[in-house]
């Protein structure tokens, strides 16, 4: 299966009414591989196909799909799936900004991750993918100074995905021309929180391309330069430059941090967690 | 908002019925301030009023909405809320302690953590504080003698909360005088276990003033001492003395075994995760 | 109470169907102290005791326990119980060798976990064991090239039990004559994964009689050496030597690469966690 | 088993305070009774011993079982189980009168029904006492003029039980004298509502010792006198005199309105739901 | 509390831009007095206040409040509210006819029937209420072909409502000036069936201004004329004239086929179930 | 769409093992047919596909399919979907006379019922074919006085279906060669129940080819003959002569109950429900 709209649709990028165009068109390509993987998948797997309509086939639209998927994980006895349901739809149904980055994290999670066999499969099952997508759901609303309710839906996305952003966390730096560029990968048992029991802006900042590794721990306000990588299991209580890799716990550069190691690939890209290992060697007691 | 009760109430500690009433006072204050939240935040916030509601305004006392709450997340189909419900509800009933500490964690919470914009906030959302309050419950069963409801219970807190607490682990050491000072915070993903395949007491002791960080691991009898701080991530076999920090993994004490570095503040209050970082300098490879 | 069956059982393991036979015979003492722990517990604690029938009770066979227990664990508003239940019960009941597995799993926890009050608290409550058996089944259906429903039961055991082990993932290498000692111990928060965005094999192998720590991460092609320890916490890159520990963030060889310590039990069976620590003394900072 | 409580119990009924004594006594004696009956149940039928402990055999009290049952039988999305458990339970203890009239509901069920096997059968499956129980809570409200909680257990217990009794309907007239006597039977499908739109009193009352048969409907402000019977399906408009029988659609005394048969027992008592049909025998076509 | 809402709207009613017009500011009217009842009954009963936020006072719109409340009444294990919800109100939003016979019906009830003390309370609970509105939903989806899906609806609310209308079933006859007229009123356990076994138009029609009283069934190809009235538990296998009333089982015209009594005011108004007994006193056996 | 199977299936029935292989062709049939219903109609209706996949095609047998469906129809949160999917599995499994009964209770609806458009349609939303495919379950644990919960379940169908049929009665009278003749027709809100206080044999006998018209009642132990009809709502409390028709409340026969009329159609299969009408013109009043 090839991993790019026509061309027609990526050619057309050179002003604002353009670029628009083609992302909606890029999320309408994008929801028609969805559904022909899904359609293939309950084909061969009767046992399944109750779960890719329900989630997948029987809606109209990938925001549609989404809010539904993200509603009914999401849920609990006293917050109901109806309500989440409406609160995901209007919310991303008033922000198209908010599906190009979800269209731009199935993209980035398909071309990246070899064990992300299907774009389907990346909707459906990754809890990275689902926690960000909640999660800009929530700092979109703690934006809007709606924080009860940012926090309950933050509440709710770390009981059910173990992954712990603060909705005042900025995950994703669009730039004017960075839309594409925007490949964050952060995968499960995340944390980015704050610390300290000052006030003010006490939250991360994550740059574009960076790879947080699985169960990594992020607090304060520290800058995650772009294409930055921070190894699983770290914890980062520093900021970490661009292109560099932070690792261990607590955090270290690797290379030190007078003078890190800058690596040149886009970590968030490569998904590449381990290169690094040939630097430590010395580090084995 | 004044984070603490009318003057009247915190000057009537000179005796133990004096105390007990006090905390009677506390208690029914906290309450109020927790209804008025909610009040508010339900106005503020219709899609969030139903939830605001059920967990918090239809309530008579604190000890029924966190008995209600508890109830509605740690139920599953097998283990329903009304029967967990009851459970808490009688266990709280029938000891006073159980609800002072309640409010005192409730108190430091909000005091401490800038992230923590109200008590309706800890009390609905924060997984180490609902964790705490569940395990508290387990634990005495424990010590009834109930192991397997404490266990069933340890299973559900642990599925919900990514917090694991081995029900004999006991978290809270307090003293005749120590009950305001009970002020241990631990964050999610944090795991209090036994370890080796020896009997007899193997679970940890963490003293009063504790912080625990996000992901921290503490495995065996070792004692936490009062005061002291462990590092987010950090797996910790050994004892930590009192007002030390323990970082890393394996956790080592910041300034070494033999000499570490012995800090004021009482961490646990002051959440200050990062105070350490300079003392690190040398650390970076 | 005894943890073994009747001499008669262990007795005849000389040829292939007195091997089957003498598992068959051990499946069914297992399962009929299993009933008379729930009975007991049933008797003691009638507020667990609708939780014990439901779970344990009321079932004719330990696979139709556990298929019940994990259906009902791991469904959620669009994977219905039913149909969980229906494919454990349908993997389980043509494969022998699974439910061998599940009989070792049971005594291994019971055997040398001094937590492990009992088979059935280990059966009903043990996050680890339960993500293994569900594992198991995925792990099946993913060599039966069954990808999607292999990954939407890996999204579900990730989503429940806080265990991240990729279908593709083998963690028990059974040898001809190496059933009984096929003892892993994977605590919670663990997380087998891949890494790169090669494709090809990128899981971990976990050998016999390993001990995989709380929050472990064990990410790539790596093979983890029959009788290895791997520290709570770690993160795990590299190959793992037989009989060695690797502790640490990233995890380092305990007595370095080169010369890795060889330690003499099977960790785990000795559920030892710690005994490494005398030898990180000059790891203090 | 014997369908009365020891000769001690009933023998004080001389004066207010030993009724209200024997009362209670009475009710602790059905309720040893139905949790010997349920362990008895729990024993023979494993496949339904869950249910029985859950509903039953976990509870303290009839009240509290009866509460929990509700409570689960009229739960829905909207309306949590536990806060209609809570609203049940605080109801029933404030109201010694309510408890009472339940004992004597099971009491009559058992003793007149020959299809009711034994006390717990009726509490756990006999929509119409189940539906009883619930419209005397309902009922209360009401006269609390707390309508709208009212209305709306109205409704759940229509959506479930099929058996409409509208909040405002008085069933039981409880003279000074007459708590025993208090025996009506109304089976499913029944209907007690308001006719015209006239505001007033528009609800049927139902005297003691009343049978109302299945499906049958009464509208408006009729009085169905002490010891009437309603015939199944039949729709009464008009009072019908104690004593006597009312059948059809529209139902007509048996005997006629100038001269109704009056019949000798207590139908309410007898169940008999078939005697009249020798009157009938002129009415076949 | 006014019936009406301000007289400039009701005046504009000369033109079919008008009437929209009209018909629109009165669905805006109904929804406002709906809200203001459900906040002063949520500020009157707390218990109550979590249903009424979720049913009512969250959502923006009439047609939304009835599609969550339907969705959550109509759904089950294997058919999620969230399906049903987006069922509901795509196909409500494209059809103005049918909001505009929400609000007829929901005037209707609370000006005929003195039980309906609120605009709200018919909105929550009343089954005729609830069943009419899904049924309109499963009429539209049969006529636009849609049979499976309108079967499984009609079967959903033959389950929780005890209302069983045919999808192919006509309930209302809504002419070019008779929408405010399309007064009918059908009460529980009706069931509007087909009869026979050829195939073809097989079930009934149903006029404006009818009352079909609790428990009626109407089967086969009749005409129910306008005004007619339908007694409760009658039987009806043949056509009822305008304006006359059927009871009985099978149902007859009061004052015989030949010459049936007209009456003058319109029973699905008045809502007089019982102004016939007059005629049937020669009728008593 | 043909309604019979392959004539080579039909023709094998001279003896009682070519009888059982040629029902099992049928089984197989029929099963093939519904899979091929429910495929169509999950192509042409997205929505309903998941409830379609779920509840048919992602099963491997009618039986199957039954049970999961009236597993997920009758739980309730003390009565899990699972524990009945087995206890309806394992009965069914165990007795191929309950799965002949299916099948020719399916074929009867799908050939005699013009609103029944499919197999499918029968066997997801038919109340009465549900009610009596669980009804006979627990008519088969009565049997086997497993009195407990045959009634537990008979306490679930009258709730969620409205069809009250006591586990006592029997339905259905398979003589050694009637089995294809066993059509009878229960509609929805039939109660089939037992009378007075007396013990022994209370309950209704139904023969083949009976049709009870929706809302009948039948009490007390009497006998509906062969080929006999009771009309909607009529409530019987005689017995009704085999050919003949019963209705009205109370219900006589047509004819009188000297001289009955016979006619002469099996009505349960031409479900004619008004060819009585002509005869009951004289009994307009």
């Amino acid at each position: 299966m090839s991993l790019s709209p026509p061309a027609t649709a990526t050619a057309v990028d050179d002003h604002g009414g353009g670029k628009i165009e083609a992302e909606v068109q890029d999320e309408a390509w994008v929801w028609v591989e969805i559904k022909a993987e899904a359609r293939r998948d309950a084909e061969s797997e009767p046992a399944l196909a109750s779960y890719l309509y329900s989630t997948i086939l029987s809606h109209s639209s990938l925001a549609r799909s989404l809010a539904f998927h993200l509603g009914n994980k999401l849920c609990s006895s006293t917050l109901l799936s109806t309500l989440l349901y409406d609160l995901f739809l209007n919310t991303v149904s008033a922000d198209p900004r908010l599906r190009s980055a979800t269209v731009a994290d199935l993209r980035a999670a398909r071309y990246r991750d070899p064990a992300c066999i299907s774009f389907s499969h990346c909707l459906l099952n990754y809890k990275g993918f689902l926690a960000i997508q909640a999660h800009r759901v929530a700092h979109k609303l703690w934006l809007q100074n709606r924080k009860p309710i940012a926090l309950a839906l933050h509440s709710r996305i770390a009981d059910v995905f173990s992954v712990d952003i603060h909705p005042a966390a900025r995950i994703v730096v669009i730039g004017e021309t960075a839309v594409v560029g925007n490949n964050v990968s952060i995968l499960h048992h995340v944390t980015l929180g704050g610390t300290g029991k000052m006030g003010g802006d006490r939250h991360p900042k994550i740059g574009d391309g960076v790879l947080i590794g699985v169960g990594a721990t992020i607090l304060g306000n520290v800058k995650i330069g772009e294409g930055a990588k921070v190894g699983a299991g770290s914890v980062v209580l520093i900021d970490v430059p661009p292109r560099t890799t932070a690792v261990g716990n607590p955090a270290r550069l690797v290379g030190g941090n007078e003078q890190p190691n800058v690596h040149e690939d886009v970590p968030g890209e490569s998904m590449d967690h381990t290169s690094f290992i040939s630097q430590w060697s010395d580090y084995i007691i």
